[in-house]
């Protein structure tokens, strides 16, 4: 990447398949999650997730002391979220799972924002679709399986109250000259744009505010939130709460294997409700192949499969890394063809998306259990 | 004034006891409240409070729209407000009585905004004060005898959840670059600084939100606050509401006969809970007087009552514009001497004061009859 690229939550360049992601980790000022690391993790949960042995979550603040804490029995809690401004697609699940198996191996509560309020200040969608939008991707996240009794789903403007009166102490800290340097924002940008970090800031103190008392926070996010969370960490000692701790990953790559997964071109996505024929169809089409242009030479040269998107998909979704190895070099050397690498993808997608739509029927009338509610933890 | 004063919610320079209001109404785009206005309102009411009478409330903008409403039989209603960042004083005290007086003869709901997030985030106090001081302004507020069926006290924090959710429709139509220009930030102020006239926008049209119907606003508020209406009534229409309409005041001069009241300088204002010996001691002291040097000159060359503290705050307090036109003509003339002026105003100030102190009393037990909740317009 270019030293003048951008890393912001709105505006993201630069980060393509070849990026050098442990400059951007130093230029972020966190840490690679390492080996030894991994093997701190791996002693408490017994078995690593892909996304940790395949450094798609590469980085960290503070980690360190999460474990510490939980190692002394002290505990903590996850927070994560979403902005919903459209439909949900594998990009946007993915890191829901990770956090899905951090809340079951450590037992712990979860919080999900759901940041309507951010959406309405940075699109121009109406409240109508915004609702829309908010019912959707809350089934869409419950489908994975989170724990009821631990997972608290807080939309914004439905916990506004809560969430203005803890924001106003964060922003008393932030001036707008640390927001524009930090968001890239200018004079033409509104004020509720300035704000709203404030907000996203809250549930990472909230639990300790709620409780009375100390608890940590470890915040699992995509690399272009980092921006929220360094300012939170910077002004979360300021008004009396520890820095939350966090574990970053990388964005997953839309199908062309450049840029993000994104929400408004459909054929560089793969959304849940795509069925088995689009999905195939998608990923024959349009993923990014690491594979030769024919058969023959494929089969003569072998593919690259590190740059290939079905094999980055697949393999985060295989949790046996002997399956993995195997498959990265049959299509290395050749055996695997291009598309058979992209059809034994898109099967197991559709097999991960069925299972979805099947839990998504089941958790329709429960939503209420996992809402946000501060009577929850008392 | 010069050109440059400043005038904006915050830092008020330039407004001496001689400025030349109209200039101000002009340049602030509002209209001098003149004879015609002041007899249709008379029209309505049947006589004029002293400010009007006086010109305390000596500007407005679009209030013959809230008198066209009125007369059409559908009503408007009425929002003010304090920041409750320190003891009341007189100052603080008179614009309320003229809204009391508004409310009663129009028979209308009043929403009273105290903006304890703004002191918050704008002064260096921490909750425990603002808690107190919430309270205790709510109480001296009480104390005039608003009507209890159709008062409603919104204290920010306690409803900051329909605040924020309406203010980011606000926020939305307010960049940065308006703030600076409108209340003269710059980019070390903090975001909350700059997002919080969103949130004394929203009163301005809750009661139309919350009734499902336009139902018009008129604001009473003195010129400090007039960037913040202006911008309201800029952003109004882009979000589907009406402008609110607005009655501006004067600032009632501290003592001194110059700059506002001070909350912050005991020997500029008069508190509240001052007994009557304070009261005497602080016009015997203090007060500005239009009078002469000594008792000899005085009958000899009379007073300036224009310029006279003691006179101005008299004539706001007493509702026979005969009486007043008798003591000014003694005062003009040398008859009534400085001394007696400030005495007999220092007695009418105690006993309002005196029977403000019982009110409140009385009030202290049913303040919750007053706190604003959607279900008190449904």
């Amino acid at each position: 990447m270019t030293e003048d690229a951008k890393v912001t939550p709105w505006e993201v360049t630069g980060i393509l398949g070849d990026t050098d992601y442990s400059k951007i980790a130093d230029r972020f000022g966190a840490k690679i999650i390492d080996r030894a690391m991994k093997e701190r993790i791996a002693s408490y949960t017994g078995d690593l997730h892909p996304f940790l042995r395949y450094d798609v979550f590469f980085a960290h603040r503070d980690l360190d002391l999460i474990l510490d804490a939980y190692s002394r029995g002290e505990g903590f809690y996850l927070y994560t979220g979403r902005g919903p401004s459209g439909k949900m697609h594998l990009g946007h699940l993915l890191p829901f799972m990770f956090t899905r198996w951090l809340q079951e191996k450590f037992n712990v509560d979860l919080i999900i924002q759901i940041t309507d309020d951010e959406k309405f200040l940075f699109r121009d969608l109406n409240s109508g679709d915004l609702n829309r939008y908010t019912s959707d991707n809350i089934l869409d996240i419950l489908s994975l399986g989170f724990n009821p009794e631990r997972t608290h789903i807080m939309v914004d403007t439905l916990n506004s109250g809560l969430l203005y009166n803890n924001a106003i102490k964060v922003a008393r800290h932030i001036n707008v000259s640390l927001a524009k340097s930090v968001f890239g924002f200018d004079d033409s940008d509104n004020v509720g744009k300035y704000f709203f970090t404030s907000i996203q800031a809250v549930p990472s103190f909230i639990l300790s505010e709620i409780l009375g008392r100390p608890i940590r926070c470890l915040i699992p996010y995509a690399i272009d939130q980092d921006p929220h969370f360094k300012v939170a960490r910077d002004v979360m000692p300021k008004i009396g709460y520890e820095k939350p701790s966090s574990i970053i990953s990388k964005f997953i790559p839309s199908l062309k294997g450049s840029g993000k997964m994104s929400s408004s071109d459909t054929t560089t996505g793969i959304y849940l409700d795509d069925d088995r024929k689009t999905v195939r169809k998608k990923l024959m089409k349009y993923a990014f192949s690491g594979g030769r242009d024919t058969a023959d030479e494929q089969r003569k040269y072998g593919a690259n499969p590190d740059i290939d998107f079905s094999f980055n998909v697949f393999r985060l979704l295989e949790n046996d890394p002997s399956v993995v190895s195997r498959i990265y070099d049959e299509y290395r050397s050749g055996q695997l063809l291009s598309g058979e690498m992209k059809a034994m993808t898109a099967d197991r997608i559709s097999n991960l998306l069925e299972g979805l739509s099947i839990n998504r029927e089941k958790v329709k009338n429960n939503i209420s259990d996992y809402m946000f509610s501060t009577d929850r933890f008392r």
